[in-house]
């Protein structure tokens, strides 16, 4: 089982609910690779890739702080991989130019994300390069989202040609759905997101954590204490809901609906529980950051674990592709 | 000084007078790297790529039975040197895809070349993959032809993107016109060409050479051996301006001319002269085969050799796409 993220910098509260969590218990039930996609923030950030090298150690270390355990799942770097370029090649002699141009996500992010130049060949690559993460691993398995899954379907498309051209040297890959994690809103009402700027950082500290929450949106039509509440539009509730005690949490929702207690003080009760949940991530998070190069050392290994089946993978592609030299004498 | 050739199996009479001799020329004058172009034959080539390990062992044994000293310039296998997979890929994020597309070639070809499937992404970044052949030894030089001219200029402006981004890291390289080979027709009197079966090899025997002689069409409107003939649009004529002695090809000039001799006599004649002018490529030629593995360590070799400047080069790259682990600890 394979899944990849981009180096985007810290993980957020959204990051824990909706990816952390599954990623720890994923590690239990399969062989799981994660690995950092430096290659693949470069094909949107290229104009400004200066923070692609710590983003890439803030990500390692909130997975190994949220409990990703490098002795069950292999970790590491796209680009200690650098056969996955020489792979993205080989898999672009098979794929017609139509596969790439039709993948929905092209267009569709050309169209709508008008902050970054995403008219280069880099961007057009990127499934592409997906193609050959997943393939180089032999993943048998992964986890994709609904606006994921047609890459997931160009991959099988492109390991079948390749197959049937060169042999049956691929895995061809099925999709599992992730279970859905909670969706958490950011501090605004909207989804959390880093580019919102309403995101709660896993690993921020108790005290920027209670700034924010205090000024956190509740229910907009509740202007008075006085005014009964709707915890169910709340951001402070729903998040309230996913940390806190169920039996405190229960009582907030009720006092807010008979308008008996106020937004002010349940955010100060919220934040402290927030804080209690999150104070043990914290805690080795602060402890992992103070061992110098942890998160490098966990990523080599990773590369060194996984080394001898590249080798070998791209060793009978090479030979089935007849680029490869003969053994001498 | 940097130029490369997709291996296409044993090279022709054409070959010898169209870059063999300049090859052998330049490799006196400047720095030279000769490389043979593997993973560019899969771009064309990738239904079938069977015989690229045999063509790339028959082109450098002629290669070298023609004289270019892998002492003087560096032979290497561009699948050798796997980084230029990396760099095509680092080179493609600030590639626009209008540049690639716009490219007089690639439309050309796709809609010209009807045999082999061109629509597939290998054959779209092809003229990617020659910038980073070339920004990958650091080429200040490349001899190009007319219709390689847009491609040295893609690169010529993709290295300007490059560098104007991440820092002055890629050389930009200047065209050379290389100096104009001789044409040679083939046996029917088109321009020589393994597709049109009308080829003369370096490497074949005497005895085929001059059955191939023996077939070759001449002026076509002498019928007779009393019409007079036309030397300036007969390939045999042209073929021996090159490789005989200019008084005895004087001589059949004069008389073919006038009706004195015949074209059956002069073939004869021909095809001793070629075989003569090929000799002592064929003696070589034949010892440099029966040398076990020599191709492959002749390329071995090469690979070496630059190794430490690629190793340099890529780091740098690396680092300043702030791609590269620290050095740890």
């Amino acid at each position: 089982m394979l899944t990849g993220y981009r180096p985007t910098g810290r993980l957020t509260l959204g990051h824990w609910f909706g990816n952390l969590l599954n990623m720890r218990e994923m590690q239990e039930e399969y062989e799981a690779y994660y690995f950092v996609a430096d290659w693949h923030a470069l094909t949107s950030d290229w104009q400004d890739t200066s923070a692609v090298r710590r983003f890439t150690e803030e990500m390692v270390l909130d997975w190994l702080a949220a409990g990703i355990d490098p002795e069950k799942a292999t970790i590491y770097r796209q680009s200690d991989v650098p056969e996955v370029a020489e792979l993205t090649l080989y898999l672009s002699m098979v794929t017609p130019m139509s596969w790439l141009e039709r993948v929905p996500s092209y267009k569709e992010q050309r169209e709508q994300i008008s902050d970054k130049d995403l008219g280069n060949v880099g961007f057009f690559l990127y499934p592409l390069m997906q193609a050959a993460d997943i393939t180089i691993v032999k993943a048998d398995l992964v986890p994709v989202g609904e606006d994921q899954a047609p890459h997931l379907e160009l991959t099988r498309e492109i390991v079948r040609r390749f197959n049937g051209t060169y042999g049956e040297l691929l895995v061809e890959p099925q999709a599992v759905i992730p279970k859905e994690g909670a969706r958490v809103p950011g501090t605004d009402g909207r989804k959390m997101s880093k580019s919102y700027g309403n995101a709660i950082y896993l690993s921020e500290s108790a005290e920027e954590t209670t700034a924010k929450v205090r000024g956190m949106v509740t229910d907009p039509a509740r202007k008075l204490k006085t005014d009964p509440g709707n915890p169910d539009i709340c951001p402070l509730h729903q998040i309230h809901r996913l940390v806190g005690d169920p039996a405190v949490v229960a009582e907030f929702d009720r006092c807010c609906r008979v308008a008996e207690c106020g937004c002010v003080a349940h955010k100060v009760k919220m934040a402290e529980d927030l804080n209690a949940y999150l104070a043990e991530f914290r805690e080795r998070r602060a402890e992992l950051a103070a061992q110098r190069n942890l998160a490098w050392d966990v990523l080599q290994a990773g590369a060194a674990r996984i080394r001898p089946a590249i080798d070998e993978l791209m060793g009978a592609v090479r030979e089935a592709m007849h680029v490869d030299a003969p053994v001498l004498r």
